[in-house]
């Protein structure tokens, strides 16, 4: 995981605003390679372009061939101490191999077979876990027991204990998301490893954590403030779902909520701050309706896609793809991104607009408004 | 409502920091008071004292006396343009005789007939209903019919349009809390009519703004942001009642949730920003099982309590009363406050709680601790 | 300072919106009598009017009235623990005798002979001084003597131990701005004595306080975050002067920066955050060329204003007066307000604004934009 | 600048938590590999570090050097459009060749001849300028020109319109620091050019920025509200040691203020909000009184040091340097850093510190406090 550069850039290149190349030019580049510079007039064209000119690809990976790998993962590696997740990331073609969805986001499928233990730890990332298919694991945060069941969003935010178990008679496979590639460029991980197994391995159905604050437009008194991160250990798919429904009502009444003609969109948030979920990831679920497209759509800053249900069609700039039941797309910054569906489809997102909303980068540009389908 | 004041603070009297009444004392006063000034040594004892020494005082009002009067003024009293509501306010003894329950908010019984409508209208005072009894009234928030029904908690922020209107076979008596005291005071009032009946007399179960809002850690993408005051119409019994037992049933099993032993409390938030419902109030649903009682404590702010179930006995001072159903009782600021009961205690309350807050004036003191009961 | 209130308003009054007074009904209105009860329909149309109606009224009182007055204290009322200060405070003609400029503003000169001591104590409501003319007094606050100047703004933020001292030969008066009227209203008053004379009797020019902080577009590494009052001080006038005068300048070379035409203002801020220099008050100086006028602007929330330097005339509504040094006006909300001077004019001005705007309870209106002087 | 990964790390290496090689397990990862997917347990000890574990390294430069060869390249190198700037940038050994001086911060020196322009563009990327020595350069921002002299920090915030002129006699170079590692690894960058040279060639000593906001604790009121980036385009090198100077003077008095034992700093702040002045970006002034040292102290986040003034010794974990004027050093995330002189020193520093306290990531810790010099 080490990168290498090579010194081309810095060869004496004839170009627009770039000097002739002379003997003494070349020397002064030496003199440069020499004490650890680099000229700007040689890099600004990739350093500082128009827009966003992202390394990372957009790229789709299929469930199937995941899951298949994960598989065979689970027959071959052990999860323990140590390697501590049977994690497998998303690699982006884009980013010479490193584990990373996108330059700041981590996607993986993590399995897990009947009776094992993800071994305790904790570390400053940021981490969610969701659902596309499956239960009987437990993930066990900061003490507390929070099932996982098709389609819930779980959330470990940085810095708390987190253990699973499958208590199930089958594997158990999901998808992970963090933050680790922003936090490993620039450098805030810290990670601390907690037992081995699980203490408390109780199933129940609703975490405690659900049981004092996911009640909608409720908070406990004794929990006042602001906090960094959400404290609903689990957003289930019942209410997820059901918010979708009712948002489509509505258009179907003539009322608004909706994002687009029949695309409905819900964002997990922070009840304590109405923000998103972790000061570093944004979270969403998006319903089309049969029949129904998207706007083509960029902004700034990486996301990715993966289907929950039904089928559709996704482009980013020139490439397309037929995606179906948890397939993953990645979305680099500033490509613009359409979907449309025949038969339907629900599509869960993950992005980093937090850090660009926090820093005031945020930008959005609507290359296509969405079609209206009735 | 015009105040009147007797000169006799700025007669020459002796005491502590003062000076000795003599003919040239009091011509110098004379001379305050024909240039309109008042000095501070006579006034500053009354002014600024080393605690708050609020005038309004607590006090009970019974239920069945107001639900009484409300109904005969429901034979008498007309409702409609001009006198706008059929509502009878608490006028705290403190208070010369003025319709505040405290120097800040308003506490009133609105009462309805079958067939009848509360005309339309907006104000820039922030209101809400709270429901001890009865069904069958919407409220009509900006064209949005809100069915009240008991144990809700209905808002209607600043500046929103809204009427009333009964389609029940019986009247229904409901309390209104808003911040006339504090915005009359102030001086930030703001009021327009709108048509004398409401327009969508539909009878939903549930509100636009619900099924938009209403569900735990989820926010439609369509309207992100910080809103002043929460979009939540409607905050319905099920779920306050469910976080409350979710938070006993935590303390039961060794979990920290509620408040203190035996009394757990849920805050009514505005979702898109995790603060209080509206500006200038917070409301709040308390839960007290049978032999609790709670902390004796003072707080900078005045706020109400209304009796939602049970029975119990609630001592402000030196004062203490017997409470019941639909019973109200006022606080002033810093008084002492303790709650007990034997057979267990729901109570609604709200206060100008936001207002201190955002003034950083806020205070709280714990007289006496929540005792242990198991 | 007690309040009555007649029971006037609760007679059966005919009129718009009102039932016809009978027997019954004035046997209903007398049981809200004693079940101290108000009913809303009697008394809408004084507490929710259609645009602020406030008591209090625009009026103006001339400095060389107070001053005089404030020399004949200065002879027979000494300065001492339990009176405290020897300040003489503005009562709107509009509140009833209460020592209130505003509901919400109190407004004083205070007067301290040489070698007088006033004594240490401290308080939650928030203070200011600006000093129309004289000098010789230090302030010491927290421990930190700050001298006092013609043209400075000076503040003692809510709970600061505090003190006055005359080091001068000559009597000295200065303005004193609290937010008393608020702060009683609300019940939020916290009061406490210290020394009866001041520990630190040393004069140095500049304080600890803005050594520390005065500083443009610093501040201390050592303190960091936002702060609830602004650390600042004293803003010496040579400061609030040169940025009057670079904006006028500016405005003669053609660039924005002006309120409007000839009319340049600064408002005095809390450099920890950039906001007002107190929670409840807003403190700026306006500077009006010669032949200039301001708009005629209404704003929720009062103020007061004190002219610095200069002549000329401030309308308030119909009310209208020609206004000189040291000369005071209050604003009453939402009353418009126009100022105009022939010679030109300095002004100090003072308001509750940082109330409303935490409450989103502000509102502007220009009735007359500004008019354009070469 | 494309970056290349060994596949190495996905080869089967045993160790703690990793399964034994063998071929199924060879052709497992060969699986990944073809489909663009990563173990985590391979890569789990490079990517979550118990503490973070910077590819950057600490470094010095010497100005000297930097200087000699800004100078060659003013000689050989024209400056224009397309390569923008003479600038020359700092990168990091740790970093492959890239220019970048921490994986978030660019630092170069940029020199410009007697009448020369770098032509006017803007770019998303927040930027300003340290003048370590010289003068005679006016950059030109949003068309408001600004002086730059020894000691002054400008802004050139994002998306704001700049180009430099060079009005003196004799060339200028000086410190330019952005954020466009960050930006770039983040993906968004945005780029415009305007004119090639800068229409206003006028030489006032002020900005007319200055003019409106670089009074102490004053603002305009026609300039409400919190700004992303501060309005100050020039912080002048007498009010920064004006500021130094006052808090050692308190020191010596016994009054807090400094950070540390003969160790004062001041932090460039937006004096519209009191934060930092741009989002990316935390900038500070440092002294050292002669025999003074830092406390040893780490932090999440990395920053660039030059020296201003005098001379001492910088160490950063193991790695000491000796520094005078302009030489810079870079330290990387959590390194320890310890500072001290032996005849005084003053210390430009820059860093991304707003980047980890926006998502609540940062983190201090002090190693040796600082020890007490007389």
């Amino acid at each position: 995981m080490t990168a290498t550069v090579s010194p081309v850039s810095l060869q004496a290149v004839a170009g627009p605003g770039r000097p002739e190349p002379t003997p003494a030019l070349h020397e002064l580049y030496r003199g440069f390679e020499q004490e650890l510079l680099v000229p700007l007039w040689t890099e600004i064209g990739d350093l500082m372009p128009s827009a966003p000119r992202p390394s990372a690809v957009a790229h789709r990976w299929r469930w199937a061939t995941l899951l298949r790998l994960a598989e065979r993962a689970g027959e071959l590696v052990p999860v323990g101490r140590g390697g501590e997740r049977r994690a497998v990331a998303l690699a982006n073609p884009g980013l010479g191999g490193l584990p990373y969805a996108t330059p700041t986001l981590w996607a993986a499928i993590q399995y897990l077979n009947p009776g094992e233990d993800a071994p305790v730890h904790r570390h400053s990332q940021h981490a969610f876990r969701f659902v596309v298919e499956g239960e009987g694991v437990w993930t066990v945060v900061d003490g507390d027991p929070v099932a996982m069941r098709r389609g819930d969003f779980l959330l470990t935010p940085g810095w708390h204990f987190h253990g699973h178990h499958n208590q199930a008679e089958t594997p158990m496979a999901w998808l992970d998301g963090l933050d680790i590639p922003l936090s490993h460029h620039i450098g805030s991980t810290f990670f601390e490893t907690g037992p081995d197994t699980v203490a408390d391995r109780s199933t129940p159905d609703r975490s405690r954590a659900e049981r004092l604050w996911a009640h909608p437009g409720l908070r406990p008194v004794s929990r006042p403030g602001s906090l960094p991160s959400s404290p609903v250990a689990a957003y289930r798919w019942e209410h997820t779902d059901a918010a979708l429904r009712d948002q489509l009502a509505l258009a179907d009444e003539g009322f608004p909520g909706v994002v687009g003609p029949g695309h409905a969109a819900v964002r997990f948030t922070n009840p304590s701050n109405g923000g998103d979920v972790m000061p570093t990831i944004r979270a969403e679920m998006h319903r089309l309706r049969p029949g129904a497209r998207t706007a083509t759509r960029r902004e700034v800053g990486s996301s990715v896609w993966q289907v929950f249900d039904g089928a559709g069609t996704v482009r980013v700039g020139d490439d397309e793809w037929e995606v179906g039941r948890g397939d993953l797309v990645t979305v680099p910054s500033w490509q613009p991104l359409g979907v449309r569906t025949g038969d339907g489809l629900d599509l869960f997102r993950f992005s980093d607009a937090p850090l660009f909303e926090r820093l005031h980068a945020d930008r959005v540009q609507i290359d296509t408004p969405e079609e209206n389908h009735p």
